[in-house]
């Protein structure tokens, strides 16, 4: 998702700011990712008030990254056991 | 991973700031996610040159959790299949 052309357009609240995130997803799902980035950036703000919302929203997206690639790696795993099954 | 006091600590660069992040995973994997989130924010600027630096990482969390959520789903897919291979 970006800021770019494509096919539908939502503005969201993230942390008191407005986003307009456009993407081929549906209205919902945009909403949804936003809320969860949201939810997220609150959490890591309790653990750690100092922080300006620059920091904050770095390492959120940091932790996002982190939880993204060890899903990916599940996905990877259950694909490879699949594909075994497969040929069983 | 967090600012907390847990295991590892490793300070990385992200778009040019010092972030020291601390988590149980190994140093090289958070190098990793840092250099991952790093490169992720050099590319949505580019399509977005007037973003300042913490509406790129709002966005950059954003797609982050939006990656997250579209492989979460698929390997809830290759899950449900494995477990249907499973019974058979």
């Amino acid at each position: 998702m970006s800021q770019d052309d494509r096919k539908n357009r939502v503005t969201v609240d993230i942390y008191g700011q407005a986003y307009t995130i456009v993407g081929p997803e549906s209205n919902s799902h945009m909403r949804h990712v936003a809320s969860y980035v949201d939810e997220k950036m609150r959490e890591i703000s309790v653990h750690n008030p100092s922080l300006d919302v620059q920091r904050l929203a770095v390492l959120t997206a940091v932790n996002a990254v982190h939880e993204y690639m060890k899903i990916r790696e599940d996905a990877e795993k259950l694909e490879q056991e699949l594909q075994q099954k497969r040929t069983e």
